[in-house]
């Protein structure tokens, strides 16, 4: 998916509020604004958005010099979805269909970086995502999909969605899932340190990217990761990073997510907060 | 006041929202975008937000090649203002205090851009600015300022808002006002146009700044609006480009608006959506 220039507003933005987490004065600010405004000169608008964020990032955290400016509030959003993962584990046991409300609770997850940020009512969003029709629903794809597979590759997003996430993972059990996080800090996303913080190795094998990029840049990714990208049978993709990143024709490939901005909803031809279960 | 990164960023949101309006298609929007990153690169950081509101108008009407983008939105904000203006008049006429009821009103007006483009409810907003006390309040000084005065010189903001405004113009005669709109199309700042449809012709002497700029730009005002701006005994200005462009100590200025946006609420270290009576 290409960038719009809504995506270039809105990353500037993003970078700005990273280097706000970690209370970077006003000189460092602009150094950073200052390299991201240089780099969308020349950027190639074929590129995806998931490019200008990971460069976006990448900026904040070099000149602010924090490793993981989102570390606390990735820490307070595992806290906050594990405090809510009884409630939740028990909506998925007395529903009528658990594997579909684990997909639905999934995806009402990837609300969790937002919601810290932007005080959105979470509570009222998972009961949201469980009520509304889903405005892309191709879960009985993915359903059978899984029935068939031996094991399948789940691509994390957030950190504390990871909880939402172990539900899903749950039901997808006995069957192994390996599960991806990030090589490194990039934005909220999350890294093996905050996927353990979320018990999700005690549910699924850890494997990271290889790389600290928002979304999924193959060219940099460990031939490790690579290899199991190419040869999953199953692909589960959670969030908008990467679908930007990775959104293709491939039958393989379950992308979960809610279409927070104007630019996916725009793309998917569904609305605003729409949520989605997508196959590739 | 000094552009914040917040002010790089929502100012090239305002570019593409202002393209928008004239249904852009996304190369055009890109070459504004494209122009508007080139010039913040070599940004002064000590030059106004209005400077940068300005150019990202500037280039927007450039590029599109349509003179006014703003014309429908303007024509709608001042046709729903007119709608309002005889329960508002009611409102002031059975005021405690008739001169500050105006004052707030005019205040309330400043929010009718936003209201339009993000659906605020205005009329909540009315009702906020009666009731809720002013976050700087040195609306004794206006008062006794103006009854000292022979002739008050009133710079006017948005369109729409105009309407609001003659509630207070209203209040200040029988002494003369002469109400300053911009010199030409600026985003949805008023135009001689804009002020005729609003009536404000039949309570007021109009004049231009000779520019079409967002905001005051000295050295590009007519020497006939400069000449008043420099003898007026009482100086009205209204909204956040007036603010931002002509903030100064300067005992004749008075500043009303609404802190709409953090940049300038962190500035004058009142609640975002404080309304404000400031003297300069």
């Amino acid at each position: 998916m290409k960038a719009s220039m809504d995506c270039y507003v809105c990353l500037m933005g993003q970078a700005i509020t990273a280097a706000r987490q970690v209370q970077a004065d006003e000189p460092t600010r602009f150094r950073i604004v200052n390299r991201v405004l240089k780099e969308l000169v020349d950027f190639n608008p074929e590129k995806t958005p998931a490019v200008i964020a990971d460069f976006a990032h990448r900026f904040t955290r070099q000149e602010t010099g924090v490793a993981d400016p989102f570390r606390e509030a990735k820490q307070r959003a595992t806290q906050e979805a594990l405090a809510l993962y009884p409630h939740l584990k028990q909506l998925v046991k007395d529903a009528d269909d658990p594997f579909e409300t684990a997909v639905r609770l999934a995806i009402a997850g990837n609300i969790l970086d937002l919601a810290l940020l932007k005080n959105i009512d979470l509570e009222e969003n998972i009961d949201q995502a469980l009520r509304e029709p889903l405005a892309i629903d191709h879960t009985a794809g993915l359903r059978q999909a899984i029935e068939q597979a031996e094991w399948v590759l789940f691509l994390a997003d957030n950190a504390g969605e990871t909880v939402f996430d172990r539900l899903l993972i749950e039901q997808i059990a006995p069957k192994l899932v390996k599960y991806v996080v990030k090589g490194g800090p990039a934005s909220n996303d999350v890294t093996l340190q905050d996927a353990v913080e979320a018990g999700l190795d005690q549910v699924a094998e850890l494997v990271t990217t290889g790389y600290d990029s928002v979304g999924i840049v193959l060219d940099h990714s460990s031939p490790e990761f690579l290899n199991l990208f190419q040869t999953a049978p199953v692909i589960i993709l959670k969030g908008m990073g990467n679908f930007e990143s990775l959104n293709q024709t491939n039958e393989r490939m379950f992308f979960l997510l809610q279409a927070k901005c104007d630019a996916i909803a725009n793309y998917l031809k569904v609305a605003k907060k729409g949520n989605v279960v997508l196959r590739g």
